[in-house]
């Protein structure tokens, strides 16, 4: 369930009007943008948009942009755009970061519904004028080597290693690209023999990794969890237990996260509120990716299972966590109420 | 421009009726069929399919199915169906034949549309209750391994020989989930750095194909071809005739009939049809499906390329090399008049 509360009935012509009012003149009005933005759904914001370009022949966006700062600028342009368009912003973001961890890839390919992400592969397009995946490739396959190449210092330690950085690359932009069959079929049979395979994968821990990333990639994720189940069933344990033991591994780590999210995205995404809120000096980026995100979708059942697994109110964390108008707006996405 | 002489203002009622006919009792009425199908096109046989089913509670395609053979019933076949879902027939078909060519592949994400890869690959998934991605990466996984094992005999051969299969697969799946950017834009600088590295990439001819791969999966068309371009000014020969240099490569024929298809689609089918023609023994699988796929689209200016490249033409090479109905079906499909 979402958190956000949102007010219905609203006059979005007077939004406009008093966003307008609090950009105005000499410092912005931060609490009454947090007021009506944090409280109005998608559609809501899309109209207060519309309306106030109309009105005023200049684009809320933009104008957002100029007024405010920091943590808080960046919550509220994610909160504030159409939810692809939003993604779309997301994933080029962490495309550009140069880093080998792309959890907003991962969300995108193995929580998201494959129509989901076909509509954010659009707004991508869209927007930047380039693909998705051409730019995860172009910008995986450069960095990627950079990355490794530190570890090139033996000649008969080459090839693999080159594997490593090449799967990863293939990896993610498999993730991008697929459009998983998105029906409840599966194939028994395929389960268990994949289960298998995943299995061996795993026990070897770098030769197969080719097939693990097609599984992974290109499985509807019934299928993919049917696969997981039998996996459980015949080694009695789960296969992120297993891939968790070599964690040193950035693939590792990608299949791990891409496992968990197939599996439990409630679960996948409480990890990442946790690792963000315990990291020291708290990972923003991924707290705002996460409340934004989830806000209109499940962020309850998130807080929930944040506490169970805590023993800490997600909104208390986040209190503890964070300061001025970025914490009240996250806490009102939260569904606090004044 | 399309090649099949289309018959306006037909009574779909009327072709249900006379199908219907030429298919009961002892017999089939063959040039009946061949009358009215290669008259119609894609709307009105969708309409003709409906119309029979509505009259006579039977399935048009099953019923022509079990009343034709060979080579006539596959090109009906493929010719009566929705084109979305025949491309996707063509696919499968093409994915268990255990080939290391994927023709059908190559034209689907290197000369139809984004938008018709895409329709494509929802027709697969509703015809298969599977993704076209999980089947092609399937197979290929399975049988490039299977056809690169004879080639594993000594272990310094191993990681070479791998990787190629690797990469024909990797090459596939990268195809068939391709969304390309559709747009007219493109970005110079890169035409000319990605230039050089195909330029590279060709050169080394083993080491850095994930580079072409990557290009060639991933960059919109236009982008594509201002490469091309680009490596044509600076190499003085085109990139097609570079990699023809090493064509015993299954990967590079792969790779230059990619390229060949971005280049210029006509010229590609028009190789296609030479082939087929050429082909001891005739490849009619090649010849039906360039036929069937685009005698509603551009058909007549591969029979004008045809005749200017072999000074023969097409209706008469195809007459020489077929017989019988699916000769006359073919014909038609030509636009020959009777």
């Amino acid at each position: 369930m979402a958190t956000i509360i949102v007010t219905e009935n609203v006059s979005i012509h007077e939004d406009a009007e008093k966003l307008q009012k609090a950009c105005k003149g000499w410092g912005t009005d931060e609490k009454a943008i947090i007021n009506i933005l944090g409280h109005r759904n998608a559609i809501q914001r899309k109209q207060i948009r519309q309306a106030y370009e109309e009105l005023y022949q200049e684009d809320l966006i933009k104008r957002l942009e100029s007024e405010l700062s920091g943590d808080f600028e960046k919550a509220v342009y994610r909160w504030i755009l159409d939810p692809v368009d939003r993604d779309a912003v997301l994933a080029n973001v962490a495309i550009k970061k140069a880093e080998t961890e792309f959890p907003v890839i991962i969300e995108l390919s193995c929580i998201y519904s494959p129509e989901e992400l076909l509509a954010v592969r659009r707004a991508y397009q869209s927007r930047y004028k380039r693909s998705l995946e051409e730019d995860v490739a172009a910008h995986t396959t450069g960095d990627l080597r950079k990355a490794f190449a530190c570890l090139h210092h033996f000649w008969w330690h080459d090839i693999p290693i080159c594997n490593l950085g090449a799967k990863l690359h293939i990896f993610f932009v498999g993730l991008v690209t697929t459009y998983r069959y998105d029906g409840p079929e599966i194939n028994e049979t395929l389960a268990k023999s994949e289960a298998d395979i995943l299995h061996e994968a795993i026990k070897d821990k770098i030769f197969n990794h080719e097939e693990v990333i097609r599984i992974l990639t290109t499985r509807s994720k019934a299928q993919l969890k049917a696969s997981f189940n039998r996996y459980r069933d015949k080694h009695g344990t789960s296969i992120t237990k297993m891939l968790l033991k070599d964690e040193s591994n950035v693939l590792q780590k990608a299949l791990h996260a891409a496992i968990r999210g197939i599996e439990d995205p409630k679960k996948y995404y409480e990890k990442v509120l946790r690792n963000a809120i315990k990291r020291s000096g708290t990972d923003k980026d991924a707290l705002t990716r996460v409340i934004v995100t989830r806000a209109e979708k499940d962020l309850k059942d998130l807080k929930e299972l944040y506490y169970e697994r805590n023993s800490v109110a997600l909104d208390d964390a986040v209190s503890k966590e964070t300061t001025g108008d970025y914490k009240k707006f996250l806490l009102t996405l939260l569904g606090k109420e004044d």
